[in-house]
């Protein structure tokens, strides 16, 4: 918590009010669906109603002071922040709300300033607990996956495979899906949001899983092509390029390297062998409490790779109407390489 | 969507800003995790960015007008709202979040209204259609509750038989769980939310189930209890109270009845019964796009029970360390009594 008392210092802050709930826990250890956190050095509070009260004594981090609250959180707060003498206060510009906002103006004696990715930054470097709790999620779901892909014949709907694989995850102890699972099998595989849905899957096409998993709050994210008997030359032209493309991501990832430099070696790669056009998503992003967090790694990032962030690699090509192809792994960015949390084969899986 | 034009110009608004994605679904049908609308009769407009245009484009209602995005809400809502002669905005105070308040306020030509519960007051009665798809969700957790419970046996685990159960709501066509499932046994059950954990499910202590799923967007919701053979007298009589509260509760709802005056008569018949200390929570909840949206049914509640809202009626009493059960039904307002979509028995189930 050192690294938050320190920023709060750098930016000449009195204290900074956390809304966003992945925040809160991040920084209080509380699990709960609502809560808030205010983080005065050296001190760090949660307020939380009396729905979470039990929950939140069993689980906060040593130090941190529960404090039990009803009604409007800034009359709540109020107490604390007059305590500390605090004037200027940072909120998350981004997640607090007009109504508290304004509740917090109004109490008379506060600066506000709006602040982005405050906490978002510090939670990019992961630490030993927090990169074996993703180990264990990306262990969980590829177990999952493995056994799922076996169920797979002609005729299953997309939705079918689905549900067998999130039952899975929670057979080997996952807590809930990190996101909504896409099984998206021939020309749905070019929609790259395109979950599970009725449709059902036919023989030598490729299904995209993009799939993850939560486990003691920490997502995993993975992405594999699927077929029933073999593809065709053309789907597997295109997948070659992609598994390259790919596979050179995960050679060139390292500590010191830009996002964006990452994202750029990938896309060119993909633009050289005809595919540019198609590719129209950024390489990765961040993993870790949420699916999606900093740092993102895409052209516009203006993020350096350091040592244990966690990011993905996912090069994907979309034909509208077609098909799509997308090949993603969850990896730990080392000093001078990358640590594989997949350990999954990286050609279309033919069953 | 008559509704909400007549409700601008009764609160003489030129235009609504919804940022809260069950609101916006609500008024254009698009399913997608992210947009914004602006209602500004007689149009409404939905804001996507170009990840969502192609499904925006397949699911929105006739007349709702599309319009893909890139960058900042504030920035790009500016051209409609100049267009209609804009000047004074109702936005949501608890959604819109201070960034966007911000940038829109610095467009300059607005006076902006933050206003509560907009458009959800208008969502609390049902059409026929909701209705229809509320009714389905019902049906399709009762199905797979019904299923599920054939596999309890002593030493199995809480998570085990919640991660069975939510895999027979997807095998009956439902979405997601409508909420974490609770699947609370002997102690656990004191914990209103205590969800599912590792513990191992013991004959003849009661099991709490709340559970629900999401069906083309509308949840379901429904709590019983279930035993490995008999329960003991203290926990038969403690039900008894509970069961007749909420059978007291189904008879006495209907249209025109305060919902505060329904929380009462139940309240007061688990007081007069000498449980009043252990019942903490308010008697139930309306249920639609949201697991808990209006109209609430407690103390508090200022709303008025009208024909085809959707309720819960779930009392629940607590005894922290040892026990706590809830009875909970899902049921439509009817102008003289309820339609109780929950097709089950209300004693403890015993398997």
């Amino acid at each position: 918590m050192e690294k938050i008392f320190e920023k709060i210092e750098e930016f000449n802050l009195g204290a900074f009010f956390v809304s966003k709930i992945e925040n809160v826990r991040y920084l209080t250890n509380f699990t709960g669906e609502e809560g808030f956190a205010v983080v005065v050095p050296p001190e760090i509070y949660l307020f939380v109603d009396s729905r979470f009260t039990e929950q939140a004594n069993k689980e906060v981090t040593k130090d941190v002071k529960i404090i039990e609250y009803a009604g409007d959180i800034a009359s709540n707060v109020k107490n604390v922040l007059l305590k500390h003498k605090v004037h200027f206060l940072g909120v998350e510009e981004y997640k607090i709300n007009l109504h508290t906002y304004r509740a917090l103006k109004n109490l008379g004696f506060l600066v506000i300033a709006p602040l982005t990715n405050f906490v978002e930054e510090i939670r990019m470097v992961k630490t030993d607990e927090e990169l074996e709790k993703i180990r264990k999620a990306c262990s969980i779901s590829t177990s999952a996956f493995l056994d799922t892909i076996k169920l797979l014949k002609p005729g299953i709907t997309e939705t079918d495979i689905a549900s067998e694989l999130e039952y899975r995850f929670k057979k080997y102890g996952g807590e809930k899906p990190s996101f909504t699972t896409i099984v998206a099998s021939g020309e749905r595989g070019s929609l790259p949001h395109g979950v599970a849905s009725l449709n059902t899957i036919k023989e030598h096409v490729p299904i995209v899983f993009d799939f993850g998993v939560f486990f003691e709050g920490f997502a995993s994210d993975t992405t594999r092509v699927v077929s029933i008997g073999d593809v065709d030359s053309e789907v597997k032209k295109a997948y070659s390029v992609i598994e390259n493309a790919q596979k050179l991501g995960r050679e060139k990832a390292k500590a010191g390297l830009k996002a964006s430099e990452l994202d750029k070696l990938v896309r060119d790669y993909i633009a050289n062998n005809g595919l540019g056009e198609y590719f129209k998503h950024g390489l990765g992003h961040g993993v870790g409490l949420e699916i999606h967090e900093l740092p993102y790694v895409n052209a516009n990032s203006p993020y350096i790779l350091q040592e244990n962030m966690v990011i993905t690699i996912e090069p994907g090509v979309y034909f509208e109407g077609r098909f799509g192809l997308r090949l993603e792994d969850t990896v730990i960015i080392k000093e001078d390489s990358i640590e594989n949390l997949i350990d999954l084969p990286h050609d279309i899986i033919v069953v």
